[in-house]
């Protein structure tokens, strides 16, 4: 069962040369399939030795139901704890489901280096136990902070030093970022993008791409992962080929225009955005405190599944893992399994020749400051209905031809179970109002990106969306 | 016993033109003893018809003990309360104390109005219980959400109206900001800052004044309020006058050339800087709870305080006050009284012509995330010996001829008791070193403004520093 993951290392220079001629460099040559790529994942894909078996609670190694609280969680008290939320609110009413615990700050962390003058991204094929298709392409280091303080004897995690300040590079991005509200309590990574400009050892799950290969990836159904598309929201990873003529698609030209900084084209001002959000927040009268999960209310829980009594929101399952190529060979852990496909979809719309974004500011249980801007229209699973929710019609009744992205990517294999979300750009009808409900607002792709600098103005769903924005080129 | 605070109003345009020869408009003018101000407060302090009365807890109308947790609760379940906080952490060991918990939002606002071209700014001569001198400077708009929810039957408040959109006025400054994480949990306010055009009416406790007054009256022990300077930090509300010949002082000129977006002029980058609050941040292992105050340890309570068994850190008391002009004529409320004056000081130093501050990543208990930028070196009192911190003797020995702003002011006058700050901004003696402990960063009066626009990056005791350092020219 066990593979010897090789220790075979190739200088990036010689490797990346190598590949180089055949890689996505040009409109040209990008508009091939990819086929080192392709050869490269079939491999990586042939290896991967793994098998996930769903158990009852009482056979996760390690694991066990606290008592008194009922939480779930780990014997060595760390990695997470399935636990409960409850939510009072004046104007919502107070409710209570199970969460994912897991309030330390991991890494998630993509190194860029130049190659020939274009910039390479380092990612890398990875397991884990919730993915649909067993791989997915994870960012250069994806780090919980038990992985790289070693709680579980795993072995040192591959690249973090360049993400500690070991490796000489340059910082681009380095900022905390929420991850999904519906499902975790204060959950939240630390996003970076590091660029290197020295040789990096190359690990053969490791892979250097191109801007112009990770923008075709991110078409492709349940390939590129969240963590790897959190990251590449935080940069504009996929300039316009040069050789677009000016002319060729209005949509993209807006779009172009929407990195700009405002000039008078935006909407709404900076400052209008940022008293739009403190206004949202002050609103929401949420109050939201973690509690034992033996006080959640409306969920019942069997041996192997804590489900709520409706059946609409999700269960918390367990699994058993058998892998030849993670750190460890076997381990059991909790995941959440939500109900079916969700759906995450930004409209946009030209305005004076811009592309605005429509946000919507949405409380969610789980993120720390309750209240972040979301997708105009969200829904976490199938049995989630959002039929009453605004614009939910104009997303569902789209014209094809004005639907910009499309695509069911997956979220966290490692803490979620087959969790799909099907994501949509689309370009509203013209003349679509930009007159919107109190907790919409319209903004530019800058917009969304200066409040991405900073914490938790931005959710994941939302992230996602601005990553496949950035790959619309 | 009670005074009936006048209805009458007068128009904002003739009051302000009644007494605008008279105000300091120019430097020469400025100048002068600010007689209509000197007036206006003489008249208000006269009116303030106000006693506080220390008693014992039970003795606290409306006040309770709850059963079981022991938390200084309202019978109405709203205001605030007492409870405790625990912080653990492996480095820094576990510990608690208690804490005001007042998690809601409330708005800190100042209405800002030109008149003859001069930006005037509508202050407050407002009574807190806990006020050294009883009457403080506050801003146009000092309301919890309690207040302006009217849990108490108090009045509408005043002028509420410009900062909830209806007022038509332009809003310049609208933040998320903390307070004191030492002795508060999660307490935040909205700064606000409006600019109205039209005739604002003006009732006797308020007075439009200028930026020129605002700086003077900074320089005065315990009379511009706390909440008055956390808004005024969120804008350099006094520009340099422009008689100011440029070779007076270099100090000046490099605070001038500080307030300039960054080319290649600041010690460290946006990025950089970010990037460090995010390591701080992350590297900080404190986990903090809200628990119940039966379970703070190493405190004790008796019947007219609660406070720590080395009485180093701070008393909970309770008071009884009878006023004639605040919105009801009787209360008694739970406070914190810390023991003696606080310190708070920026080391500032020019780096190439450019003023920069040095900045301490701080954790404290009660703050949202933890850690926000404070200042250089901080006391809480005059018993939080602090003799090991860093740069604490070059403060403590600063030679006087470089002590920039050192004045005592006061912390919050609605929950602290005679809390007192000694607010000092030194500059660094010559060849001062720019390398500083990790925690330590120096930042230019740019960067700390831009991230004043976003939540909890800057803490209270550096904002109040920041205003003393606009009101430097």
């Amino acid at each position: 069962m066990t593979v010897v993951a090789g220790d075979e290392t190739w200088r990036a220079d010689s490797y990346v040369a190598a590949q180089f001629t055949r890689s996505a460099v040009s409109e040209d040559r990008a508009a091939q399939p990819l086929p080192t790529f392709g050869e490269w994942w079939e491999d990586r894909r042939r290896a991967a030795l793994f098998s996930v078996e769903e158990v009852p609670f009482r056979e996760l190694d390690g694991w066990k139901s606290q008592s008194g609280s009922d939480n779930l969680v780990h014997e060595s008290g760390r990695f997470f704890a399935v636990q409960g939320v409850r939510v009072e609110s004046e104007t919502h009413g107070t409710w209570s489901q199970p969460v994912i615990n897991q309030s330390e700050i991991g890494i998630l962390g993509l190194l860029v280096r130049e190659f020939g003058g274009v910039p390479h991204f380092l990612v890398q094929a990875k397991i884990e136990p919730g993915n649909v298709n067993t791989l997915q392409l994870s960012p250069s280091v994806q780090a919980t902070r038990s992985n790289y303080t070693r709680v579980h004897g795993g072995a040192d995690t591959r690249y973090l030093k360049y993400f500690r300040g070991g490796g000489g590079g340059q910082v681009l991005v380095d900022s905390l970022q929420s991850e999904q509200g519906a499902w975790f309590w204060h959950k939240r990574n630390r996003n970076m993008v590091v660029r290197v400009t020295e040789d990096v050892p190359l690990h053969e799950d490791y892979r250097w791409v191109t801007a112009q290969q990770l923008r075709r990836l991110l078409g492709v159904e349940n390939l590129v992962n969240m963590d790897t598309r959190a990251v590449l929201a935080c940069m504009r990873f996929a300039a316009p080929p040069r050789h677009l003529p000016a002319h060729d698609d209005p949509y993209l030209r807006a779009l172009c225009r929407s990195y700009d900084p405002v000039n008078g084209t935006a909407l709404h001002t900076d400052v209008e955005i940022l008293s739009w959000h403190t206004e949202m927040r002050t609103r929401c009268d949420w109050h939201t405190s973690l509690v034992p999960l033996a006080e959640v209310r409306n969920w019942r829980r069997s041996g192997s599944a804590i489900e709520d009594e409706e059946g609409r929101s999700f269960r918390v399952i367990g699994v058993r893992v058998r892998t030849g190529n993670r750190e460890i060979n076997q381990w059991s852990q909790p995941l959440i399994a939500p109900r079916g496909t969700g759906l995450a979809a930004f409209l946009t719309t030209s305005v004076h020749g811009v592309l605005h974004v429509l946000v919507r500011a949405r409380p969610e249980p789980g993120v720390m400051d309750t209240v972040e801007l979301g997708p105009t229209v969200r829904r976490t699973s199938e049995t989630d209905v959002a039929e009453d929710e605004p614009f939910h019609a104009e997303v569902a009744a789209a014209d094809p031809r004005r639907v910009r992205f499309d695509t069911v990517l997956s979220e966290e294999g490692g803490r979620f179970h087959h969790a799909q979300t099907r994501y949509q750009v689309i370009e509203a009808p013209d003349g679509f109002p930009t007159e919107v409900p109190d907790d919409f607002c319209w903004v530019t792709v800058h917009q969304l990106m200066a409040l991405l600098k900073h914490r938790h103005y931005v959710n994941i769903e939302a992230r996602s969306l601005l990553a496949c924005l950035h790959s619309l080129w």
